[in-house]
């Protein structure tokens, strides 16, 4: 979980990430416009991407400077989505306060993640080493969240998809923006196709076991440790990696347990379906797909040079090995 | 109006902006992300801005293959606020069809509006010469659009807005784009700053003059030429040159007037209105504020040499001189 020190380091760069946020370019005089973007920014956001940039980059000695840019950048792309997903999905708590279209109106948050999104591309704008190969691979990466998130949308009305489709989906929605963090350093680095190339798929290896841990969390961890609430993808009958291989493992079986979950008060349906995930392998099965995916993601960290991986490494295992 | 071989040379442009858009680089597999932003690019837009950096460019003899990719970012960049600025404002009809958000819903919309917008930094990013600074102008006018709609909206729950402050709406909201279309012109031709700042002060004060006019025929065009449903700006009481000139003039007058027009029959609303407008010197006065702006911008043409300034002069007097 981090060194001490490893620890502050990270406190450090968030706080400078903070900052940075605090100071973008928005006048001042056109309130109705600002005061949704700067709500939305100042949500306790992890930072976790801006500080994969950094960390990528640093790796690489690429400029400080252009490095807080492309972090930035890559947190308000985040944040964007943020912002429109709360809406699309009907989320009304984000980041521990309401969300913007519930501090405000619809029209205010489409507007404040319209505006979020192009003060990204200002601030990817400001990079001085590699800005074209940048600029692509941003905008691709942005692109592939947006087509992720079509994908989550169509499949709650879709009772087709199987555990693929889910894992595509959560390598564009989530897997996609972690590679672009990554990838980011590298090409901030200097460094060629290849290396960027790995850096990327590390971090789209490691955002989709981020993504696996989360749906197996989401009913298995400890509630009281639990930031979000437990078992509300239960409650939603979202599907998850679990339901996934539930149904891939014996279709007519987890027809027949879901649907006698179903009739149950939320408490013992969690229960239930615990037992069943764990009975019948499942959640084992999960926990090994997200530990092949996570070693995938420790793989391609081998294009760092053995000497400068310590912090990409530790910062890897902070993310994995949460127990809630 | 334009000679009929200037009017060809502009349907061809349409022609090559519409394939051009046809081939942008969407997966074919998503179709549930992709059908809503192919459904918006097909309605029959005009292309003005895409024609205007085009017409610009040339003069400069920028490069056609940037200027095409320069010219479909800006376009998809004022698609993207048409699909977001329809839910915001619950629009339902868009070139000649039905709104995003009616043909599909809320999230499809906001999504495909997102889509659209990361294809136009896409579209951008091909271009190959002046890349940072045509990046700078593109996203200092999307946040200006932004700003612009922003501004829009609170206006409409906002009695105490002036003349003033619908200007500068109108400059940000539409005048913005046009002047990131013309300057873009002139930074793929390599012109210095100078150069540049004018192009873009022609194309501000050409969507400043656009749509003071549009305003002006909103309420006093042939009502059977005219392509939108004439009078919607006053059924829905939005604020407008003529009513912002009115309460300037006289703001007692005016809010009588107003409350004696809003217990009438649309058609005679209307009438009533046009009536007090034109007799108190209203429609003139905006007549010749939509002038003056016009001339402004015909000066700042004068960067151009005038051997090459045939077109823009041109196009100028066909945006600028329609009846309806």
């Amino acid at each position: 979980m981090g060194t001490p020190d490893f620890i502050e380091h990270l406190d450090f760069l968030r706080k400078e990430i903070d900052k940075a946020l605090k100071k973008l370019p928005i006048k001042k005089n056109s309130s109705e416009f600002e005061a949704p973007i700067m709500y939305a920014l100042k949500g306790k956001g992890k930072r976790i991407r801006p500080i994969l940039t950094h960390l990528a980059g640093k790796a690489f000695e690429a400029d400080p400077e252009d490095l807080i840019n492309a972090g930035i950048a890559v947190e308000l792309l985040h944040n964007f989505t943020l912002v429109h997903d709360d809406i699309m999905d009907g989320d009304l708590i984000r980041h521990g306060q309401d969300a913007v279209h519930v501090k405000w109106d619809e029209p205010a948050a489409i507007l404040a993640g319209d505006g979020i999104f192009v003060l990204a591309q200002l601030s990817l704008g400001r990079i001085r080493e590699g800005t074209l190969k940048a600029h692509r691979c941003f905008n691709e990466s942005a692109l592939e969240v947006c087509e992720g998130q079509a994908m989550d949308l169509n499949f709650a009305s879709d009772s087709e998809i199987g555990l693929n489709d889910y894992l595509e989906m959560i390598e564009k929605k989530t897997g996609s923006l972690l590679g672009c963090a990554a990838q980011l350093g590298g090409i901030l680095g200097s460094q060629d196709e290849k290396t960027c190339e790995s850096l990327k798929s590390y971090g789209r290896n490691l955002g989709k076991a981020f993504q696996i841990q989360d749906d197996i969390l989401e009913i298995f961890s400890d509630p009281e440790s639990m930031g979000k609430s437990l078992g509300s993808d239960v409650l939603t009958e979202k599907q998850t990696v679990l339901t996934l291989i539930a149904k891939k493992d014996n279709a007519t079986e987890w027809k027949k347990k879901s649907a006698e979950a179903r009739k149950l008060q939320i408490d013992d349906r969690l229960s239930f379906l615990r037992e069943y995930f764990e009975q019948n392998g499942i959640r084992m099965k999960a926990s090994l797909l997200a530990e092949q995916t996570a070693e995938e993601a420790r793989t391609s960290l081998g294009v760092v040079p053995e000497s400068r991986r310590n912090e990409l490494e530790a910062f890897t295992s902070m993310i994995l090995e949460r127990k809630n």
